[in-house]
């Protein structure tokens, strides 16, 4: 049974939905001494947030971040929360719908992903600096 | 401390939301030897996920995908991602909007569920496959 | 290796999202005791949920009740599940967006939390009791 934990920080994004797997495993190479167990990976921020999608048509991220910009708008009449600029509220309303964790199983030293799943990087604020990531990894 | 960790297939489903506890719980008779501990069940998909809700009234799963279909439509002039389909870039944004996976506390042998909670495959294509589900049970 | 697990009821909360984050720690003391670990707080309940969002600004907790409002509406003509009021279906549907557990980073004997996350009970029903929650702690 091991336990390990590293935080580091993604670099700044654009705003947008951006295919970062590789950039989150190349922090964590402990995954590979994992025969079965589970990585959780959390992001520390309350306008930003990961999910798991598809891996290779970049139109789908753009889709995402289309899609999104309608369900939650800026400058909605009823936002009392707007001092910290329009994209703000929105921000914070997209994070907790897509979710600010993933758990993911892994399997003889790999992350157990489909074929066509990469986690993504949802970042909602205009000008975001670098996200704070922590992944704990467990198994035997 | 023990781990297990099955994989299996749930039989294609028509779209909608289905109520599968008892077929996921069958693959994992491992749960039972757990006094406590967490299960975590992850579908290896992009266009289909699983939430809880309620396990007793099925016009509950009707309303579902009557809100989501509205909420998410098909054939937004804005989507980009549309050659597979109509029913393809709203399952991925669904399947993102509800998510992919579950964390459940295991008690004394079983899933601890509300009364009323049950896990919903989600399937949001027109003409789905099975679906492949990972379980992973840690406890002592 | 250590588990530790709880399950209490938090108190009754009128309709609207509510920070929590130190009713819940408050709970599962054995957090002080973990050095690299994972919390998975879950409710037992299918009409409320729980998010990490902003802990500083409470408009930023209204806000939210107004957009949720407006993207699941009350009374919606495609509503079948509608004999336990007009706040029922809506809040079935909240809770699957919103999610019903959250898992979380513990490092040094501490809810690893960025500096503005907090703990919110979503409560979607106009007349709710108290809401059990589990918490299940895991780690060295």
């Amino acid at each position: 049974m091991a336990w390990f934990q590293r935080t580091f920080r993604l670099p700044a994004f654009r705003r947008g939905f951006h295919l970062v797997t590789d950039q989150v495993a190349s922090n964590v190479p402990e995954i590979g001494r994992v025969n079965i167990g589970l990585a959780h990976i959390f992001i520390h921020h309350t306008s930003a947030g990961l999910t798991l999608n598809e891996n290779a048509d970049p139109t789908v991220r753009v889709d995402f971040e289309s899609h999104f910009n309608k369900m939650v708008p800026e400058n909605a009449p009823y936002y009392k929360h707007n001092y910290e600029g329009s994209d703000d509220m929105p921000a914070h309303i997209k994070a907790s719908l897509l979710g600010n964790s993933l758990t993911i199983p892994i399997t003889n030293g790999r992350l157990n992903l489909g074929t066509w799943q990469g986690i993504y990087l949802c970042e909602h604020r205009n000008h975001a600096s670098g996200r704070r990531i922590t992944v704990t990894i467990q198994g035997e």
